[in-house]
Parts: C-alpha cells; structure tokens; sequence
C-alpha cells in the first residue's frame, strides 16, 4: 500500500473544495483569522516511518485534540482512581452542556466533553502543584517536538471562556475540584492553545495506535499500558467527535478526536496514526474536509475497525 | 388592633422553641456562627407609627432580603426595559438551578432567584459605571439608616460562591451581562452582605404598602409608581420564598421576601410592612420560627390578601 | 358601585377589539370552529346578587377551568392526603411537560397543570369506582345547574390527547395513579368538555369568594371549610393561569383559572366571583379579551388583593 | 483457532458463577421465573461453521436484542429517508428517558433506545400496513427458524408498559408516528416476545459480521448492503448496550446488542458472530455473566475492533 501515493490523491481531491464551505472557528480573533484554504494530512506507521501531504507542516491550534494527552497523562498518574471524578459513557448533549453536568452532580459523564477536559486538568494540577507545574508537563509529555504554547491564544480563551469558567465553577461547588478555577483553568486554556503542525500531531498520537509503546523506539519508557491504550482508543470512538461520534463510527470506523482549530487526530490500531487539518468547521463543530479527508483514507486503504 | 400587644404575644409564644428545630446557614463561618437563639420582629405602619418585639434591634445579614431592594432601584431606572434581561414568573427548580438558565438561553426566569438578581446586579452597575458605584447607590437608596456591608460576610461569599459564579459566567456566556463577572458579584455579594435590624427592615419595605410613597413622608419624592409596586408585590407572593411560595401564599398570603440569614419582610398593602428574623431556616431555606411569626400575625390581624 | 353598569362598560369597550388579535384553540374540530367574535362576563355576590353583560348567557367548553372544581371535590374528600399525590408550587415549565414529572417521579407540582389534574381524577376515581362514578359526581357537584358535558368535545380530547395519554401513562410507570390510565382519562376528557356559561360558572365558583359557603344560602352545607378555599385562591393565583401566573398576578391581582375554551374564572375574597369568556387566546393560552376584561375590572372597582 | 475448545473453556469458568451475583429482570413474570441458574454461547462464522457450549438450545426471550432486525428491516426498506425520524447518536441518557425526547421534539436519539425502536416499528407497519403484516414480515425476515412469539411474554409487556405506552403517546403527539399507538406497541411488544437460543441468535446476526451476505450462502439475496450493516455495526458499539456502551467499547471492543432477557449479540466483522446468554443481568440491565463471557471470547481470540 503506497500511502504517500494515498495522501498525495486525497490533497488533490480534496484542495479544489478548500474555502467551499464550512466555517473557521469565530469566537477568538486568533483562530477567526486563519485562513480556511488550508489542507494538511501526515501518517505515522507502526514501523515509524512518517508520510505527509499538503499544509502539514503548518503548526495550528489544536485545541480539544489536547485532550488526548492531558487524559493519557492523568491515567498514568492515576490509575483506576481517575474515573471517581469523571465518567467514561458517551453523553448524548451538546459538549458544553451544563444541564447533565447538575444532574451528575458535577461528575461529567467524559473527559472529552469540556467539564471532563476541566477535570483532567484539576488532576494534572495535583499532580504537580508547583506554580506553573502541569502547564511544563504537558510539554514535557510531548518532548521532542518544539511545542510551543500560543499564549495569545490562551489569553484570549480566558477573556471569553464564559462557558468553561462556568462549568468550571459549577464543579467546584459541587467539591470537584481541588484547586482553585484561576489554576485549573489556565491549564486547560493553555494545553487548547497548543500549536502543532499535521506531522507532529501525527507521531504523538502514534503511541495509541501501538498499544502504547513510546514512537521513538521500543527501547524507551511506553506511554502507557496497552490496556490504557484500549480505553483511549474507545473513548475517542464513543466521544472523540462531540455530537457526530454515532456518524464517525459509521463513516470512518476508527477511534478520532477532533478540534475546533480543524486538527482531526485519528487511530488504526496496530498499523498508524493519521492526523489531518483544514480550519473549515461543519455543523458539528469537526473539520468539514478533515472528516472526508478520513473517509477517502479508510475508503482507500480498507483501514476502519468495522 | 393593638399591634404592640400582638407582636409581645407572637414573640411570647415562639421564644420557648428556639433552638428546638431547623438549622442555621451554614455554608460560610459568618452566617454559621450566628446564635439559632434570637427572634425579632418588627412592624412600620402606613401612617408611620413603629412597633417591635424580642431581637428587632439585633442587625443581622438581610442575604436575598436585598434582591427586593436592587430589583426596586433597577425598576425605577429601566421601567419596562428590564424585563428584556430578566423574566418575571415563578421558576418551579430549585432556587441556583443552572437547567433553566440554559434553556432560557441565560435569561433567568425572575429577579428573586439568584440568576435574575445577579442580572439585576448588572443593570445597576451599568445605571452608574463608576468604582463602586452600585454600591454606593444600594447605600444611598436605604439612607437614613446607619448601614453598613459586613465586609466579612462579602469576602466569605466571594470566596465559596462557586455556583453563583458559575450563574454569571454562563449568563455572560449568552451576552446577558454587560459588566466583568466579578464586577457585577461584588454589587450582588455585598448586597447580600448588608447588616440591618427588623425595624430598619420594616421601615425600608414600607414604600411597598404604600403605593410606592416614601416612608418617612409623603412630602418627599415616591421611591416608586404605584404600579410598580404592585409588580413587586405580585412577584413577592409568586416567587419571593424559594420552593415554598405556593404554600406561603396559602398559609400567609401576603407578599413576602426572605433570605439565608433568617430574615423575612412581608407586606400589607395599604396597612403595613412587618419583618421578621430568627436565623434557623427550614428545608426550603425559609426561616422557620419566621414563617410561624408571620402565620400568627396573619391569624391575629386577619391581614391577609385572600 | 355599581357593578351592572361596570359590567355594561367593559362589554362596550372590549367588543370593537373582538377578532382583532389572539387565535381560537385549534386543537379539535369542536373548539375550531367556536367563533372568536363573542365576549361575555358575569359576577356572583356574596350576597346572591348576580350580574352580566354581553354573550353571558352562551354555554362553551370550560376545558382547564374545571380543574378548580375536580380539586375541590378531592380536597374535601382526602383532606391533606391528597398531597401525598400531588405538589402544591407553582411549575415554571410549560403546562404540558413531561421533562419535571420525570425529575420528581410522576408527582406533578401542582393540581393546575395537566398532569397535577389527571392525578386529581384518579383520586375521584378512588372515591368512586363505580363505572361513570367519578363522572356523575362531578355533575352533581355541579347541581343546580344544567350542565352536561359536550360528548363531541370528550371524544375528540381522548381521540388526539396523546400528550396526556403520554403523561397518565408516565404517572402509572412510577406508580401514581390506581385505575387504569383509560378509566381516568375518561373522567379528565368529560371534565373538560363541562359546558357552562358565564353565569353559570361565576355561580359555581362563588364558594370561592365566600369562605367555602354553599352560593345558594348558608343553610345549605358548606362546599368546603374556610382553610380550604384559602388553599384553592392561593393555587389560583400562583398557578392558574399557565405560565402568565406571575403577570396576571401583577396585572389583576386576583385567583384566576382559566381554560383554552376561552373561559377564566376569578375571585375576589368575601366580595364577589366572576366569570369572562372570549374564544380567542393569547400567547400564553389564556383568554386575550378575558384577561383585559378583568383587567378593566379591577380598574374600576378597585378590586385586587395587592 | 480451536474456537469449539474456547467456548467450553468460557462455560467451564463461568458456570460456577451461576448464580452468585445479578438479578433476573422481574417486571413481568414470564421474565421474573427464568432460572439464573442458565449459560449460553454459540457462534456462526463468516464460512458457516457453527459451535456452541452450554445451555445454547434454550430459547429465551430475545427482547432489545430484536432491535438489531427490526432496524435493519426498515433500513433495508427505507434507506437514508429512515433517519428523518431517528438519531444515529448515543443518548447518555437512562435508555427509557422522556426528557431528552422532549427536547428534541419527538424524535429519539438512536435506534436502540426503545422510543427509537418504536419509532422503527411504526415504520415497519407502514410498510406493511395489512393487520399483523409487520409481525408476519419479523418472522419471516428470522425465516429458516422455528421462531414464534411468545404471546404470554407479549401481553404482559402491553399490560406493564406504561413507559413505553407514554413513549409512544409523547412521539405521536409530536406527529412522529403515522399509525396508532396500539398497532405501533403490538408490533414492538411482540418483537421483544420473540423467543430464540443462541444458535439461532447467531445464526441470524451473522449478515453482520458478512457485509450483509446471506448467512446460508452467497448465492441467496444479502440481508442488506455493506454500508447498510457498516451503519448498523456502529451503532452497536456505540448504543448498543444502554448506558454502558463506553465500558463495553472498552473491555470488549465489539459492537454488541444487549436485551433484558440476558441475551446479548456480538460481532466480530469479517470473521463471526456470537450469541451469549445469561438471564441475571447487572446494573446497567447487561447479562452480567454474558459481558463476562464475551470478555473472555475476546481475551483467548484476540478478536477485537481496537
């Protein structure tokens, strides 16, 4: 399977309808700026080879994708011990819903909805309390890559993150968080404002894909268990797509996670990560392109778990 | 009627139960520290004469007493235009609900629950925009009385009101705030923050019994209409007791307005404005030994609208 | 005061406006084709005397106003054992939800909305299961007057109320209702289709005004204790007339219930009962002209309860 | 892969847990009387081999399991039109809820909650609106077996089922439904009445694990498309085991269908499916011992989507 050929015709099927339709993320001017004539798809096997087409060495805020890492990370911190604190079902309502979050007694029903996101965070915080401690670890996490933080970007979900101070708030009156809002939120707003480009996203995701050995080499520490990876994987196929995961499974098939930034980030278990990108958001608040980019790449390659 | 001889009478029969049931509010030390042994009440007729029993010059934290105050400032200012930000029937969920909010898209469902008077905190603070502003006003508005914010009791509230921060920030969320977060909290913390005493509570509810006149006479400007005093008369029997309004209106069926900190005013249109205090709430959140005053006051005088 | 001619005046003020504004229930055939072009009103003393004006003498479908009376008859048998069954505050979701009877286990929040009313017909139905029981009692409640229940109106009710249907049903699933859902329905849809005139229904609501006493004479026995009317008026008033308690309240002032046939009854305490009708609806599913006319009315008699 | 030896090793483990934990669902007697003391497992592969272990030839109540052919009946006959009425996502919500029913104006969220299922049975009356035509096409859509309707089972169901009774009354209110709520519940109740061993359960889900081929040979009809049974898969992994889908996703990784009977479907794509049964079900209405049984499978198979 020559799946640089695969990229390079996805590119060319896909670039003609860049700027067609969908909408770039609004709510911040840092992310309503980029432009939505943007493509980018890379690929990293299990035998870490890398493949790459289109704008994939584009660095782009990958916003919900984070959620991924800061949740592998507190599951290894954490064991079993996290799920006291957050759910693991898909939820069924809008991803920042505050409604099920009161009748669940501020207990969110997963970690990719935004509250579960806050709560991994408040985790991440208590696992290392120092001033500034999860924000360096979540680098730390993604080593290897020259990750920046997008401080404007941070800075400005913080200005406008009504909805998540909100959620936020409503956990910590219900005693489910342990450290203070301010904290627990400038960890979140920052690991949403991390920029990576399609190849970096790519081979950062590849541990999940390889039953949580470390990309760089079996030599070094794995990630995770392979057992944690499993989770991973299905809470991104039940809850990785807000409110299209039903539709995801059908189309794609495979475990994905998605931002508002157009970053997709998506799993074929034992074979390869593949991250795409295009800014142009469907109604659903997932990449337009991004998801027809992953439906011609398993339609193409026969790769979906169904 | 000798008003004297029934509230010596009231205060008679209810000063052997203290302490015998209910529970005082708890949820910050200022509040939690207040003796459950204390009862005051205290009546300011529409013709200006002034009657009291047991603990009515003991001052004590009005908490949502207030919310009748702010909303009648707010009336006065904005007339109808109020109403765009705040509903004005009863709400049927517990008194901080986040699930109405949400479906009333931030617009909360009347100016007594938290929400609304949190909305109202706003439309004060945008009336007068300078530091502290509202505040100063809310003083004003009650001048003649020596009254002071317990600075304690609003530093307490800023500092464990998770979930009405959590209120603001989602109704800012729906552009239903005009004002910073914390600018309009510290308007509604420190209103809910005022020490006052029954008879100074009873002299500042007056206007409602009197068409809107000004209590110490009617040579000086009306505090409101006549109409709208009776919209703030109707929303008091509505909706002016948490979840207990249904029976309030039922057992004492006058227009009333408590608050956490054991205080109850209720009024008699054309008669008289009484208040009550005993800092023991019941399961709704109503003082109870206030709510068994204002039933025998209502059984001796046979004041009530039905 | 003279009512007859206050009576004659509104009639002479609301009829140009009839037809302009507001929108015939819809639902079933029989209630479409009433005409919106009739106005009526009548009042019932507490002293016997009776007056009316305009369409008085028309018998329509008093639908939800018949709500009063089925409760009436449910409190005088159960006495406070009827609240076991049903809540007694006022809802802040529209009539007919489903969403808050889910939240508090098939116990509807108060005898006026739908639900709270099937309930009240199952009680009848205990009371007396004989077949067509609960149906003959509610006519003879009624007695005095010939009233009869509109079987077009019944049948079209059982055959598209699914809502309720919806609702009994939900009741039965947590256990709240005896008698099968039909059985009960049947006695709902009869209550409903009830068709009485103005007259009529300010005669029968006069107890109201009369601290429970018979309208035809204190010789005869009492319709309920004094306690109980104060119950009835207070429900009125903060949950008779849908979701526009809060503002007819304001407007009015007085215990209202009203029905989508176009009928509201209201009281004013030891004064008076009266009854408007006009087809055409608000909103709010109250009576447009009707809730104008008791506006006027109060206007001009100066009387509500605030 | 001895797959006869892996289930006889699956019912040797599990058999001394008969029993032990779990409760036999008790809402009708016909269910309440099943003996825990039962264990079943067969699978048909994609080359039409067929094994089995323990109690595999004792019919039992298939209930929500049926919801996997009726669905794939009204796909096969209405395609994409069939989704107008239904959601494809998860719920999130307890399987028999009202609320979010409500709020999405009749139209449930999924197939395999039982309001989508009743949705999918008015469908399958439409296309055969002869009476009894949809029970007739059920049978002969499972034809090859001895199928029948259990019709105590079915008139016990229509006898209980209040919920579903205001399920079905709450979508037809909404005009979701175009036949009457009888015809509609007849056919879903005697869906839910269908009694099956596990062979035959196997034997009739194994189009799923074909792209849809006909499980006695390729030269008969498919069952339904590739993508038909693509879309069906997903759904099973997503909502196809109420509010445990997210663990099952996890610890098994197959799309499964569950039903309160104790019987539970899996399928392994391109490879087999199973039936396993065990009539005492856990917390979340699952067969505790069959989840166990199908951890297992996929422990010793290495079967698994992820």
């Amino acid at each position: 399977m020559d799946l640089q050929a695969i990229l390079h015709d996805i590119d060319a099927t896909l670039r003609p309808r860049l700027g067609q339709a969908g909408t770039v993320a609004s709510y911040i001017p840092a992310l309503a700026r980029v432009s939505p004539h943007q493509f980018g798809i890379a690929v990293h096997t299990c035998d870490g080879r890398e493949f790459a087409a289109g704008d994939a060495a584009t660095p782009f805020s990958i916003q919900s994708v984070s959620k991924v890492f800061t949740l592998t990370m507190a599951m290894r911190h954490y064991g079993e011990a996290l799920w006291e604190r957050i759910g693991r079902e898909p939820s069924g309502n809008p991803f920042n819903s505050l409604v099920q979050l009161e009748y669940e007694q501020g207990r969110p029903r997963n970690p990719f909805i935004n509250a579960g996101a806050i709560a991994v965070a408040d985790r991440l915080a208590s696992r290392n309390p120092a001033p500034g401690g999860a924000k360096a670890d979540i680098l730390a996490f993604l080593v290897g890559e020259p990750v920046t933080y997008d401080e404007e970007v941070a800075r400005s979900e913080a200005q406008t993150g009504f909805r998540n101070l909100a959620m936020a708030n409503f956990m910590k009156s219900f005693g489910k968080l342990d450290h203070d809002v301010a904290t627990v939120l400038d960890v979140y707003f920052h690991q949403c404002a991390l920029a990576l480009d399609c190849r970096q996203l790519a081979r950062a995701a590849a541990f999940l894909a390889m039953d949580g050995a470390h990309p760089l080499g079996r030599s070094r520490a794995p990630v995770c268990t392979e057992r944690q990876t499993r989770r991973i994987n299905s809470l991104m196929l039940t809850c990785g797509t807000y409110d299209a995961a039903g539709d995801v499974a059908f189309l794609i098939g495979l475990p994905c996670k998605s931002g508002v930034g157009g970053g997709i980030i998506a799993v074929v278990p034992d074979t390869l990560a593949l991250c795409v990108w295009s800014p142009a958001l469907d109604a659903t608040g997932n990449s337009l392109l991004g998801l027809q980019a992953l439906e011609l790449f398993v339609a193409k390659t026969g790769l979906s778990v169904f």
